[in-house]
């Protein structure tokens, strides 16, 4: 299959072609950026050292001979732009019946209300929310496997999701809200040069207090209310959720156990046991990181991802393998 | 007044050192160590080159010798050592009558049984534990100007505590447990090698779950019970706490706001408003940052402080202010 | 004496302002930034939440009623303004009759040709540059003390010159090129967001090849050829050097001993003997630590210092402290 | 082929195991730790959570059992010891007919007598250092192949002499000694907990001036005088060198260019032009990037690798796949 990288200049655009590049069953067939940007006509490898000889491809301005060019020779489309610009393009991949692949949250929450309230803007297509399917690959995988809009799952989400969804699921969580205290790497805030994300300006602290676009997407995806506080931390890669459940009376160690037994089989999911998951352990890895400690009521889970991979490009492959009917891990574990 | 430091060769021995140095009231009348230490006969600044042409203090063992030294010398001793070493030494300096400010946590627990459960000893001398004050300098000035033993505050305790205080006198709390989520850096591990915190070992990770010895300590003081749950954050100086509190049914803004005017005019206490607390924000700096946000009945309230300083040796230099009668700042803030 | 600092918000300015405000005898009497600075309006403890409480001050466009009020409340004015700014202000100030610092390169090289040259611009007032004393407090301090406008030394510079001019004085150098190994922290690029100092960008990488604008002024104010590599390095604060020289022949360890004794009693200076220079050793502090070690010809020196301080603004205010007939050390060691 | 790992726990033998396994061709036979190692008994895994689900091997201690069962097992043996325990054991595999890699200094100097000097200690096998063949797989791939003892190249070597002998071997190096300032991650140091290794003692700072011992190993293999300057930096993975060649008179870039194409095809060298190496670009790479710059006889020449790849553990599965004659890159680059 034939992938192109709509953002191929940013931290997940480029993690994506990377991953891309070395799967087995996967072609790179374009690397594009805007037209404005500064980046145009440079190779990715010249962005991306690291990436140098596995990444020489050139980004493309997004012009008309590019979509008609995608249109031509491409199957799949990633985008890996702005929220605002993924709407705007989504429908015309979609029209060209390519699948596309959103990694921006353009399509991830439920109505256009959402998108005015934490997002700021009126969604274009609001009935295309609807079709989106939400890809968080291991509790949605029939549904992606046929979808056309894959609206890849938030990082933030990704961890929070997979750690508190098997409580949910079996029923384990009391009414109060469960408290989500998240620390992200300094690659989720994107690439651009601001003073926010200058090296001698990162430190350890919160934002987003109380209003952050990733609430809502986790709150309508596990059916609980949350109280998500996201922090920045000094390190590039990786997110530790540390989260705080109430518990309902008399939920033993045991269905604690068993609820997450549901997700023991998955490739990409750790379960630590009695290891508790790290920012080291996870950076560079394609895998969910998750313990947990049980004190009566409360339970505290542990959870960690590499943003850039399960928390973006590599959740998104994960998304683009299920639909080839491909293994999770096809290109994301070992040597292929 | 002349001051002794006991456990100098350690991280906040030699900050403590430091402080006192500059202090314009205050003379360093020795450093000791353990007999066995490795550091013993070695100068200060040849541990810490920062504080070369400051600290060229021997660190001298703590011989039979050096007691009656100290005996004869100093008025103030400073103990930077272990909880179990502070808990012996402590007893034959008050012997001596001098003041002993405690900078482990030997003496800040309510009773043996807390001992036992938290730091693993029996501890020998448990009817100290009623005498000695808590050095929480802004909350309990008049009795640290009048003790002979003082505990000062433990790190995190010393950020949680001044957080949580007013809000908890103006009766706004909720029973249901107060969550605090701490990060705090390395030199809060100490300064001896083990793999812990090795440069490439060191990640953002929890520990001490449930069971972390600063629990107790913070709930005591409070009057109020919490889930402490703290971590290791890959900076060296400052601790970074979130801290969700559940409060009374229709609390305004406007109570807690009051609440905190009663640190309002504290010389090492600043109020942010509608800034966020970071860790670069009080490296280095003498200060506890406090601001909140709430929303309805959840007020989030963050809180940071350098570990070394305010929640170590700088909060020990303001306990010795206070019973020198002195302002709580001097030495620490400004140029004297 | 009233010291107004325009171009504050940078790392620079702050730094200065910072020491200003703390020194026995300055009053900081004004800080300003350009017209069009995003910052015009804002505290410089908005942008620097460390200084809270300290630098109070309102960050003012450099309007013409700003220069009205300079003219009449300053007495000492130091720009930590951009190069080609600088040289456009300092005329005016001097016309004003203020002794002028210049922490900027705008007068430090020797004639309009190298400005040409290595700052790519044409040097609007080239007669200054012969009336401007070079600004290396501890070899130029009789200059210094008189003169109107001080090109404040780079920060490189100050580093590798105070490292090797004992040697050059005492006429033990050979004639090869001295080759200067240099790492700076990320401060020293300036707080301006741009990717080369985003925190995922930044790494261990040299820079400025054969013709970083350092390398005249090096070889100009030591009168010996340099190889001048900088490098830029993953953390905040500090310039580490590693000098490599080539001595005449049977130059003795005595010889090189004594050549060094000259800087033995400046109070900013630290022999470090048989220790070795680090960045942690200097970050944070106003001194320059020095040590060598030699092999038959070889000769290496390593130095370091803090970029921000002796490489810009502790020096500055070292100059302004000899402009005052101060010792060079106050306002920078001990609490005064 | 079957491959044992002694020594696994440290940072070098963990690395070379996770290749291992990813290897096409090879199988992960044991894992061996000293039988005094606190690791003994743990998995791989509990050391190195990254690579949890990958490396779940017990670290087996070295019994005479484990002995014999290598002899019974294992085709090819990796030492990642100590330098001295290295030379006690090769010959004990030598003796079994395994092929003996041993990523230590044991075999890699011409004499005793260098031992004596930079190692400390008194070579118990000398006579194998003639039959140990220098494993820098690019210069020496012939006699690699046929080895039974291949000395693995050592980190800082590896990068001196990729960069330095295309120039050495074209005739192009003057007679003065080429000086080589290195900057290598903490990784270099080793797992073992201790102070200088400490998250907040690591600092950039030199160490070993002339008396490094990659000093001897860099000349002997070059042929040529060095001045070898290691520094410690704060970063975990990595080695730049920034290396300062003489060249002889009239030597021009052409020739400069021509002498580099000797590697253009190597699989494992990125020449990257007018790019510079960083640390950044080579961090997790298997590669080494080298680029120059010349002005007149002055030639800058500055090189990248990461330090357990190229310069341990990726060179030594080099090592092994030209044994077995593979492709150099054969389980180092892509996903096959």
């Amino acid at each position: 299959m034939k992938v192109v990288i709509i953002g191929a200049s940013g931290y997940s655009g480029a993690e994506l072609a990377s991953l891309v590049i070395k799967h087995p069953q996967l072609t790179l067939a374009g690397c594009y950026v805007s037209e404005q940007s500064l980046d145009k006509g440079k190779l990715l490898s010249d962005l991306y050292p690291e990436h140098l000889g596995l990444l020489e491809y050139p980004l493309q301005p997004l012009t008309e001979p590019a979509f008609q060019a995608i249109d031509k020779d491409a199957d799949y489309v990633c985008l890996c732009t702005d929220h605002k610009v993924s709407v705007e393009l989504a429908p015309r991949f979609l029209a060209m019946d390519k699948k596309v692949f959103d990694l921006s949250g353009g399509f991830r929450l439920a109505s256009n209300t959402d998108y005015e309230r934490y997002y700021g803007f009126t969604h274009q297509h609001p009935t295309l929310l609807a079709e989106a399917v939400y890809g968080l690959a291991e509790w949605n995988s029939a549904a992606i496997a046929k979808a056309q809009l894959i609206a890849v799952a938030g990082c933030y989400p990704t961890a929070a999701l997979n750690a508190l969804k098997p409580l949910q699921q079996a029923g384990l969580l009391a009414t109060q809200p469960v408290i989500i205290n998240a620390v992200s790497g300094v690659t989720g805030a994107g690439r651009k040069a601001n003073v926010g994300s200058h090296f001698c300006e990162v430190s350890l602290a919160p934002y987003g207090l109380f209003n952050h676009r990733h609430s809502p997407e986790i709150a309508q995806q596990l059916g609980h209310k949350v109280l998500f506080t996201p922090h920045l931390g000094n390190f590039s890669r990786g997110i530790l959720e540390t989260i705080y459940v109430q518990l309902k009376p008399d939920v033993s160690s045991a269905q604690v156990a068993n609820a997450y037994q549901l997700l023991a089989e998955q490739p990409l999911i750790r379960l630590l046991g009695d290891k508790i998951p790290s920012i080291k352990g996870v950076a560079n890895q394609p895998y969910v990181d998750i313990a947990w400690q049980q004190q009566g009521e409360q339970l505290i889970v542990i959870v960690a991802i590499d943003n850039l991979l399960k928390g973006a490009a590599g959740q998104a492959l994960q998304c683009i393998n299920l639909t080839m009917g491909l293994p999770h891990q096809t290109g994301l574990v070992g040597a292929g």
